[in-house]
């Protein structure tokens, strides 16, 4: 028993090996094999991309091609393509030392994440009952990059922490699970969630927090020396930061009804992402000696208004009270990364590389609980009886549905994203503890030069340099009062 | 008196003292909180990001969702939402160790901006006289984005001279006297600007140049061993530079007619952006010893046609006069930052940072020029009737006007664009000048030290470092004579 | 006769001398002004983008103006032209000390070119036989940038090592020749190439190639110290390769057939894309010591699946088909550069800066191939009879054309590609080896210096920072050695 107690030990604590040059390949090779015979079994083109589409047209009195959904939702899809891979790619370039395995890891899973995701989505989804098969167009890829944005949103808390293998085990499980979260919440629910508030941001946020949580590294303050930015690096940062802000109303708008929908919910998040930069700026400078602002603030707390649009942006929410949520998520974001991430770390054990909590879960949750009330207070004087019965789908078997009843079901939903980000992070988490990912050891998180070859350059030379500089002073000085004793 | 003359000095001259800490704060939170009750009192939905969209659509005999407005120009806006961010934003980061500053002041009075202007151009144009509520859809989030260019320009003379709360004020004034100057181009003098070379660019610049001017600062070269660029520091300012060029297409085609109206825009700008390009590369190469290129010209007048396109791009210029007139820009622009920046500094005490007179005043002024004179000289046999009527809009009470009437409103426009600038700059200038804005004192611009927490690192420290491996040499060579003696 | 030698081996063989002051601004000008006096004689605006358009709806009983090519393609063209001046422009940023010369001679033979590429496009496609003009919308445009998009790519082979104005030689010829190419394949074999497998890739890499074979530089090694990266230049050019990336599925769709045709090629290259970027970091993790990633490969073997997709994105492929494109081109893409390029380096003296054989040759030769077995394989029971004859374009005189007959065309039309690329390259690299072109010596290579004026920093003092750390580290000792010594 004592003799495998100590294997035990042995096998989970051994010496952290960062050497992923079998598993890397093993798993990139045969999941993308395995992707390939999946989408050959079960993946088609849909009735708008197909070359049937002229015989289509004709049989549907469609007169126009511009009538093909791909002319409106390409702009909103290569939009949120961009926030996908420049945004959130470049949002974690910030640490001084990371911005290869930040870029470059975010372009890896999420690329994988999108195929899993159009297979996972597609069954739950898109599944045509006459063949069996899923038939992919324009939303489907777009609900793809949705997908693949809630495991993004999870590698945020685990950033510099964990090896690309881990990573891709992360979105394996992180898509398998929001498929099934947002089958639920989208279609058993039937709750309206087109920016995903809950399916993505509270999803994302708890299973990553969770993630996080479970692997704590109690060590971790031996990698401090790179756990920082340098002034370029978070200048590489704003580029994700404006990229995500500038077309976070694409992304609410994407999938939302065609016309009024779309219309009004790019309107009510351009406004509401307005609002969170001035509050944002507001509390960073209130926070710091002499005013000074915080980048991590600017690039992170400006865009929790986009978060809590997610549910709410294709309901007559009005103008005001998007500015209204914008203003109260800059305060409620930025806070969190003065207070509640420290406390986290200390007392939580919670160690959040981006502060996720900050700019997703409680955006994610706060903007679940407008999307409810928002719901429950919609009335046919607002939206016109049409209007009220396109919003929210009352159609069909949810014909009798009442804005006060959808309105439980939107806050029902919440609690569902909430439970599959906790329970799915916990199974997960635990997986990824297994000894054999190639993880960082607590001394060596955030530094590319583990999974990278890195050029040599000056700029890799950062604590040398320093302690030249001191001690080049002294050096100096020392030399001064010499020659003259010599003289 | 002489008590009185002394205190006023002392009120005026009093030492800077650039602690935002109260002021920055309290601004965001009141002018942020009076957007809120200004939205909430006028902005509401327009008829077609209305949820009543669909019984608007059966009133008005619309067979399809894509007649929707906001298909026309949804991908023209966000085009322009990434040049006022991205292009702007990072076409400031060009200075070694104001890049945040850059980026980050234009991200937040954009974002100000934005707002003040639904507001204000929206009573000017966009009010319901039924109810006295503005309606606001997507053409009016692509002028409040326009409205924004003119103070960011504004924000490009006084860049790294100013603080934040400087920034705000001028923006809040330059946006109100915008819209008025914008009402009284347009809609009194019914003058055609798409593109804003009258309405955006002129006033913007030469509001910024005169609060530049008023803001004189006769010691400026004290804070000259930051006002210059890094290697990496220019090629982000190329970030900016190429999606100001890439998208400026969309900025002048973006509210110009549907149809043909928004197709010309696009390939006049197009070609005038090309054309600006090769007469930027020739000058700046004949100017220079060996023919070397100066970034800051690349950078800046490269943007120049597009510009000045700004009025004309809508009108039936021809392809080769579009070429023209981009050569002519980048021509004088260049020409512009070799020698008129410099003058102006010197004897004009016009301290212009970015070279907006440049890039803006001289190209802006043209293009209002350049507009005069194709509307003057359009004909039925060129435009067709119903095409000359539609594209001066030659309608209601305006339908006796012929295009040579046009010629001299167009032209009297820009004597107001220019009036508003001025007159306006002026004004703002001098209270800009009140001593409690908390700007930088003139050894410490261009530093974002002053507002920012700025990482430390080995590349905050080029002087030292300099510094030591010059004393380093020295230090190596008296050690090696050194121990030579000794020996 | 040996005088004639030697005054030959001397005109050829005289030290190089980098100065372009007469002849950069002499090629810019006087090319702009013939592009200015072409134009006036020969490019009219096309029937969409004139003012008449609104006659031509009413004859052409178009109802609404949203028929407007230009809201088919607008969005797309955006993202081609972020493709050709973000995307190539930052892709080649990847250099210490050529980051401008990278981005900045991109932008001016992009400018130049699609000028130059409307004109010599527009006589060949789009010339009105009624008037002998050429007229111009929106699909001009996208082919104006398609067709720099070649010269590009051969600017890839020959970063560093060119001056401007030879880059301008290569542009005026690699445009003239892409234009005979196109005409050839596209119009007189009747060839599908919407994404340029052929017509742009494969001709653009031969011809850059053989440019540099030609161009062959035994010493290069002596620029060896900058041939390489710093951590952040490999972060600059990470925003070329995504904005390539993410755009890649406009560019292959952008001059698609409407509807149906832009939608399925957009689909096919986003999965061919995800699909290379698994295989890219297979095979670099597999490579190398600890399995570390090379960012050169992410940076460009990730982007070879689109390359590959240019001639089957728009048939009916499937969605496993384009899986596997992108599969197969990540691994060769990635092998190209672990082993061909060193290989063709030593022993063909082809040097290859930035790796087009493996990006854009090796790619767009199976891309042709891929496409030509994708349409010998067409049948009416895939695409339907009328979608055959749309896709294939099995019109007017092509009527009588089978699916196989097809294949064998666009085999054909491999053959032409290669043709013009090889023989077109020998000749312009000959023209590129007169002496008096202002190129640079062997031993001065990938650096700004010559025709920059580039910013005194830190920075750009790598070798004397880390010659003076190593000293000041033996300085230390000795000095502490010697003061106790001393002591």
């Amino acid at each position: 028993m004592g003799n495998f107690a100590a294997c035990c030990r042995g096998f989970w604590c051994k010496a952290k090996n960062p050497d992923v040059r079998v598993s890397l390949p093993a798993v990139c090779f045969v999941w993308q094999i395995a992707m390939i015979i999946l989408f050959g079994l079960f993946v088609r083109y849909d009735e708008e991309s197909d070359a049937h589409w002229s015989e289509h047209k004709h049989e549907n009195n469609i007169t126009s091609d511009i009538e093909n959904d791909f002319y409106y939702r390409y702009p909103s899809f290569q939009d949120v393509h961009v926030m996908i891979f420049v945004g959130f790619g470049f949002l974690m370039t910030f640490l001084k030392r990371y911005s290869f395995g930040g870029v470059g890891f975010n372009f890896l899973i999420a690329a994988f994440g999108l195929q899993w995701a159009l297979l996972m989505q597609g069954w739950f989804h898109s599944l045509d009952p006459a063949d069996g098969q899923i038939k992919i167009g324009i939303e489907n890829i777009i609900n793809a990059d949705f997908c693949v944005a809630g495991c993004l949103i999870a590698y945020g808390a685990l950033l510099g922490k964990v090896s690309p293998v881990q990573l891709m085990v992360l979105t394996l499980f992180g898509i398998t699970l929001f498929a099934v979260e947002e089958y639920i919440i989208l279609h058993v629910l039937h709750v309206r969630d087109a920016g995903g508030s809950m399916v993505i941001h509270t999803f994302g946020a708890y299973y990553g927090l969770t993630i996080s949580w479970i692997l704590y590294r109690p060590k971790l303050n031996q990698s401090k020396n790179l756990s920082g930015s340098v002034y370029h690096s978070d200048v590489f940062a704003m580029i994700g930061t404006l990229f995500l802000w500038m077309f976070w109303p694409s992304f609410n708008s994407a999938i939302a009804d065609h016309g009024d929908g779309q219309h009004r919910a790019a309107i009510n998040t351009y406004l509401a992402l307005a609002a969170s930069v001035l509050t944002t700026f507001a509390i960073s400078s209130l926070s710091a000696k002499r005013g000074k602002l915080d980048m991590v603030h600017i690039q992170n707390a400006t865009l929790a208004g986009g978060v809590a649009m997610g549910t709410a942006a294709e309901f007559m929410i009005t103008t005001y009270g998007s500015l209204i949520v914008g203003f109260c998520c800059g305060i409620i974001s930025t806070f969190g990364y003065l207070v509640i991430t420290p406390f986290m770390e200390k007392y939580m054990k919670i160690q959040d590389t981006c502060g996720i909590h900050n700019l997703h879960a409680m955006p994610g949750v706060l903007g679940a609980v407008v999307g409810a009330i928002t719901a429950a207070t919609a009335s046919e004087s607002v939206y016109g009886h049409e209007g009220l019965v396109n919003t929210f789908d009352f159609k069909g078997k949810y014909a009798e549905r009442t804005p006060a009843m959808q309105g439980g079901f939107q806050a029902a939903g919440l609690c569902v994203a909430l439970a599959f980000g906790i329970v799915g992070g916990a199974i997960v988490g635990f997986i990824l503890r297994l000894p054999f990912w190639g993880d960082p050891s607590d001394d060596n998180c955030f530094d590319d030069e583990l999974y990278w070859e890195v050029p040599e350059d000056e700029e890799s030379l950062p604590p040398i340099l320093e302690y030249n500089s001191h001690m080049v002073g002294k050096n100096t000085d020392m030399m001064s009062n010499f020659t003259v004793e010599q003289s």
